[in-house]
């Protein structure tokens, strides 16, 4: 332990490095920061006209693709959008998407090509949904804001969307994350309801 | 600023506390926390025999009910197990929980008496799969280990923990979450493809 650090814990402050406690703080603090990332995300509409990077959008889809998925068939594929036109369009063919004041968008799609067979195929909703928190999360941590505007199984918002990023047949848009800095505050809903927990049966 | 935060400016040992820059570190620190957190939370198979409280059990539940929810409908309803015997139950009814040495799972369910009408009740998945994957981040920010089980659509496992769980009609489970404290080390998948992402449009 440095006598910096040793002085840091007499004291009561807490060091960032250098002895067991502090990793361990660090620990704690790590596991603070995810769980308050989850608690305080919430869906935002209102943004502020500063752009969203290219790169930024490159890290939220790499939150995106480290999603879970049924027997690792990873059948997610993404359009990353910041060009103001079709950022237009598709505002043209989704009724809640709020993208007329957003810098970019992100479509979560499922790849029909790359999914399980039968009736498992449709775990390709459960994965890009899984897929699609991951990038909400992420965008929060980042100081971004996000709003989840459901596309699939709207059939009418389906092909609005196809025609708009011209997707391939197999190509279904799960959504529209539309992606912004925020502007003003946002408060989470609170949602805890310990009545819909049930233990050990219903 | 303290003494002994300028102390710790002068020598590069960041505080935690006290001083504007630390509280930016702090904030950088938050976010590498919740990214990291994402892109190694990896599917947990095999468990030590330690006990999963149940007031830990309510705290992943807590991150569950923060997810983002289609029109706010939160359609989802939780049955978090402990006991053994029932456990093993559900075990016999899943082909691939691994349960047999886990000491804990929440089954994530849609409530049909919550959902959106028409095709839009649909969105109970994509609502309860956001849940489920806030749970498995959750989890793995506490230590925890924890595998998604997937039941929903697959009718004999929705009929089989159906019954061992007495679940009403409306109920639908989604999966399994099976939860413990992992066995040793786990290697989270490298998913990432960035032939996945379309810039603008397809």
């Amino acid at each position: 332990m440095t006598n910096l650090a040793a002085v840091a814990v007499m004291v009561g402050i807490t060091s960032c490095t250098g002895t067991d406690q502090a990793a361990e703080n660090n620990k704690c603090n790590a596991t603070e920061a995810v769980i308050e990332n989850i608690m305080t995300r919430t869906s935002v509409r209102r943004f502020s006209e500063k752009a969203v990077a290219k790169d930024t959008l490159d890290l939220l889809l790499r939150a995106g693709m480290a999603a879970p998925t049924a027997v690792n068939k990873q059948p997610w594929a993404y359009v990353a959008i910041t060009e103001r036109q079709i950022l237009d369009s598709l505002d043209a063919v989704h009724p809640h998407a709020h993208l007329a004041g957003a810098s970019a968008a992100i479509v979560v799609c499922g790849d029909l090509n790359r999914t399980l067979e039968g009736r498992s195929q449709e775990y390709w909703i459960q994965d890009c949904s899984a897929s699609t928190e991951n990038i909400l999360l992420a965008a929060h941590a980042y100081g971004l804001g996000a709003v989840w505007c459901g596309v699939y199984p709207d059939d009418e918002r389906i092909s609005g969307v196809r025609r708009v990023l011209q997707l391939p047949e197999n190509i279904i848009p799960l959504n529209v994350i539309t992606i912004g800095y925020p502007a003003g505050e946002n408060q989470p809903k609170d949602k805890w309801d310990p009545e819909k927990i049930h233990y050990q049966k219903w």
